[in-house]
């Protein structure tokens, strides 16, 4: 079957460039010595996972215990998953997976630590768990190298948790410093900081820039956008993500409405671009406004504009979240289907 | 079960709420002689969609044919599709349906007229028609009565096409005129126009003003959220969709952030509001910013702020999209758990 024959709105991925992406990232981190543990939030399908960790990953990075149950059930052995774990039930559910695979978790404060040292005591498991510290994102993270050094004491002190080392999102030139100075002040206890995971897509080519980092977490790479497209780290004809839709009215002569909505591509915006996407075959075309099922899009700026019934490629905004509003993406070569891959782990809970 | 037991982000839906929603606005609609037809894409769950025929609408609305497929096979019997189905693949699931249910769509193009002429009389099915026309939203529609009238008489002389009647979204002051012109050119050839179907939460209370509109579709109603509060057709304590989050960092003295981002409550924005969201028990805090997985807070308006692996209740933005995101939602009456329900329709083919 030909890509032009699915049935629209669909998703839709080029297995030579998804592979591409792979490889060359890992190529380039591996230059560098640098571990890369790939984010699969961007896909949630466990077999981009594993051809994340043949082509040489340390291990992958969740972002919701679902996730990370679904990847461990197919076979997955090492899963960061960089976020508070709060509450009994789903303290349980890690040592669940604690006992299956490698499982390593993040904190940022005494509650949350408090709670990894009695789930791993009461499973008699050893937890490993990286403090957070925030260099200037603004979202979780402590603010202070002593705030980090307090929170390495505590874990390092718990005979169920290990000190996993520090973590931050994305790496920037704030991380190195913050590093430094935290392991100064954990030398004293004769605390090491041995690993710092730190990541983002948009500066995956800086990675080896950033001092300090020892891992490097990516998940929009994989798949690509506009978004990334526009922060300069790849190129049009790398972008393995596209929607196909269909223009299913031509009400006036400026306008094409698709059967694509904030259903299909998010109501996200992209990083230095208006719209809702990019139409590949109509570039002059803008897609302005979305309802639910449908996307509006202004043709005045076309010389050709396209028929009803004729379908259209949209490059995203964002990937991450498009790829979530489905249940399928089809896999393709050249246009020719080889693959449908449910995103087995969308959806699940936290 | 109490929902303070469930995990995080969690879907909820008061079912106390939800069957006074129904009720209310299904006796509205009766008092004034007008046919209700509810929208299901808002839940995409049959259960409700049950509920609401009960109550007494005369079938329901879907905006995919995924989506009619699952209600069809839950025993729902009228089902009305307003959107230009294109494509054979398309067209033989349509024929399917119209097999077992009764099934109608819309069209506004000869495109789409010709494609609904072929596979009905290729099936052997009669299939009931509507003209899709434009009051002003701008989204699809034909721009005249005359295109109208043109696109109607082309069903009407199709054998195995019914002349439905005429459609628009939403319902406004320009929806009589036109339809009042549209029959005047029809009536020449003896086409009467006998249904007229239009919609919308937010003019939900003023349906009975509309001329000539002898159907409303209502989606959001069932639910509620903020863009519908703000809209003054609905109060806060008629709201029944909320979702819970936990907090599960407090990295400032001003800030928190909660385990739900947008891909739990979407980026869609709130009519009349700021922000992603609005924080019942907190509702001096500013829920600013959204990353996949996280929410943003800003305490600094709260003299009460929430602590680390806190609960708190968000009223959404766009409970449609928001309940879109969820494999499930959770029922409760008064916070004890009554059932929990599979999103069923949701992210299935157009």
């Amino acid at each position: 079957m030909h890509i032009d024959q699915l049935q629209t709105p669909a998703a839709i991925v080029d297995l030579d460039r998804l592979a591409a992406n792979i490889n060359r990232f890992q190529t380039y981190l591996d230059e560098h010595h640098i571990a890369g543990r790939p984010h699969i939030k961007t896909h949630k399908i466990p077999e981009i996972a594993h051809m994340q960790v043949d082509a040489g990953a340390v291990g992958i990075t969740c972002q919701k215990l679902g996730e990370a149950e679904v990847m461990a059930r197919s076979g997955i052995k090492d899963i960061f998953l960089p976020y508070n774990l709060l509450g009994a039930a789903k303290l349980e559910r890690l040592m669940h997976l604690a006992r299956r695979v490698r499982i390593s978790v993040t904190g940022d404060s005494e509650v949350t630590i408090r709670g990894y040292i009695e789930a791993a005591r009461n499973a008699g498991l050893t937890l490993p768990v990286l403090v957070e510290f925030d260099t200037g994102l603004g979202r979780c993270g402590v603010q202070t190298p002593q705030e980090a050094a307090d929170l390495a004491r505590m874990i390092a002190a718990a005979s169920h948790l290990q000190f996993g080392g520090l973590m931050t999102y994305p790496s920037n030139e704030q991380t190195g410093g913050f590093v430094v100075e935290t392991r100064r002040l954990l030398a004293q206890d004769g605390i090491p900081v041995e690993s710092v995971s730190a990541g983002g897509s948009p500066i995956m080519w800086q990675a080896h820039t950033f001092a300090e980092v020892t891992e490097h977490r990516a998940g929009t790479y994989v798949y690509g956008d506009r978004s990334l497209l526009n922060a300069g780290v790849m190129t049009q004809d790398q972008v393995a993500f596209h929607l196909i839709a269909t223009v299913v009215s031509r009400p006036t002569a400026d306008r094409a409405v698709l059967d694509a909505g904030s259903k299909a591509l998010s109501s996200d915006p992209a990083r230095g671009a208006t719209g809702f996407g990019l139409l590949l075959e109509y570039p002059d075309a803008r897609l302005e406004k979305l309802s639910e099922e449908h996307g509006w899009v202004d043709l005045s700026a076309c010389t050709q504009k396209p028929q009803v019934g004729e379908r259209v490629t949209i490059l995203v905004n964002h990937c991450c979240v498009a790829n979530n509003l489905f249940n399928q993406v089809v896999g393709h070569r050249r246009g020719e289907v080889e693959v449908i891959w449910p995103i087995a782990a969308r959806g699940l809970l936290q």
